[in-house]
């Protein structure tokens, strides 16, 4: 059974920025923060592929540990995206989005998925998050949501909703601030907080992460990258790892969180230094932990 | 004897806010630069101001212990800025910018302002900021300097040069992107170590600032704060908080750095809070204190 059930989309992509190129490789917000948890627990993912996804990840996925058991595999192509990034990498172009097989995504959980404890409502669409929601047999002890602006523009309300129902609402700056229509983030955490949320964790890229919470405020530090090779999937990671740690270390005190939000940006930066998920391939737990430990040392004065 | 020479502009702003409007306020690098330096250290100010430069504002920075006799008063009108602002505050219009004295200022400092030991040279043309620099009789114990966007593009070179002579070059993330003509920060930095720069420290705005030297990185978090009415000048009182911190410990070693940092952070956060000086003339070194205590437990993990 696995302990954090991560649902989100399966994806190939094809990525162009200016140190390379990747042709048809995996990603998607599932793919992402699944493999992200699972360096600190067993993600079940919920996603869905086409009969054209390779084997090797299906591997890749399964010998780290990950339940595919809710991942369909239906006729058509796998959902596909091609993104460019300039040389400022915080800038991405969509050059074409084929949704394919993720059109008319309607996942249905496995029954062991059902009476998990952790729940990640990965980027998708917030219909698809609800219903995700709702097939769980009880209320999960942590319900973690992300989402992105392309949900906000097109649908404001049920993304409120999501967050609502969520214990921590994930999302990034510019999406928070239009979500929120306020430009102060401050403000925009109090309004999350007013959604019923523990806490609001706004991540910023390049620049860190904030956490606001009833017991205070928290800023992590961005990791100094000097080559950022591809950030598709960054803030997956942040939310995979989040979840993970927080559901191996079962510590929801402001501590706990402020552990887990370090945690979390250094698997995310680990994964910006190369193309899909190949990075987080060749990395263990004792990399992550030397990182976090780098972060003590960023913000000490 | 002033301890810290500040170099830099006194204009008239009028700005424009969602939240309100002021005219014909105090403004320029040097008055918030040279305000904020006198929190810790007594600061000898280099600048112009016209015919119509109220007495009052004279009275304000004398009565506060900055040595004026470095202030020039020449017939014409004070250099006057109009800037808008809108519901994002990192982003500024520029309306209307009337030089006026300012256009021909050519400093000539003071004879014991030649023998000070810490030199701050804030916004203003590096040819004005390089003929301070050479009338110094001996070179200071620390230079810090301070640009903006404006003199990058009409002469990016003296601005190299104003860099290489400083020990520390201060300027805001888009700035030095610009002026390295490189998206990465932390590569930014490196090419700023390599102009013999003991450390380089980036403005980040609301994201806080960076610091990188020989001994390490360093992430100051951005001061939450709920209500910015105004961040006119929060880089020049950050530059001058900095320095007047250095003046007063002389701890340049990497914690003495980084303390440095964090009291610029927290006097520049002050100074957002309200018009013009409005706020800093209203706190003293204590609250200071206090919000360096609160930025301590801001990056507690």
């Amino acid at each position: 059974m696995p302990e954090v059930v991560v649902l989100g989309s399966t994806s190939l992509d094809t990525l162009e920025t200016p140190f390379g190129r990747a042709v048809g490789v995996l990603g998607g917000s599932a793919a992402y923060a699944g493999y992200a948890c699972s360096f600190f627990s067993r993600p079940g993912i919920v996603s869905i592929v086409g009969r054209d996804f390779p084997k090797k990840y299906l591997t890749l996925m399964g010998k780290r540990g990950m339940d595919l058991s809710g991942l369909a595999r239906a006729s058509g192509q796998t959902f596909r995206w091609h993104g460019r990034y300039g040389f400022d990498v915080n800038v991405v172009q969509t050059i074409r989005t084929e949704l394919n097989v993720l059109k008319n995504f309607d996942p249905e959980l496995p029954g062991e998925y059902r009476r998990a404890e952790y729940l990640f409502l990965g980027n998708t669409s917030p219909k698809t998050q609800l219903s995700v929601m709702q097939q769980m047999k009880k209320r999960p002890q942590l319900v973690v949501s992300d989402t992105m602006n392309y949900y906000i523009e097109k649908n404001r309300k049920q993304v409120l909703r999501v967050c609502k129902e969520s214990d921590i609402a994930l999302m990034n700056d510019s999406e928070a601030r239009q979500l929120f229509r306020t430009p102060n983030l401050l403000a925009v955490a109090r309004k999350i907080l007013a959604l019923d949320s523990s806490c609001a964790i706004i991540k910023k890229g390049e620049h860190g992460a904030i956490m606001v919470s009833r017991k205070g405020f928290f800023s992590a530090p961005g990791y100094p990258l000097e080559n950022i090779v591809d950030p598709t999937g960054c803030g997956d990671c942040f939310g995979g790892a989040l979840i993970g740690y927080l559901a191996k270390t079962k510590d929801f005190s402001e501590q706990g969180f402020r552990r887990a939000i370090v945690f979390a940006s250094a698997v995310s930066s680990f994964n910006a230094e190369d193309f899909s998920l190949n990075k987080l391939t060749k990395i263990s737990l004792k990399h992550i932990i030397a990182r976090y430990k780098k972060f003590k040392e960023f913000v000490k004065f």
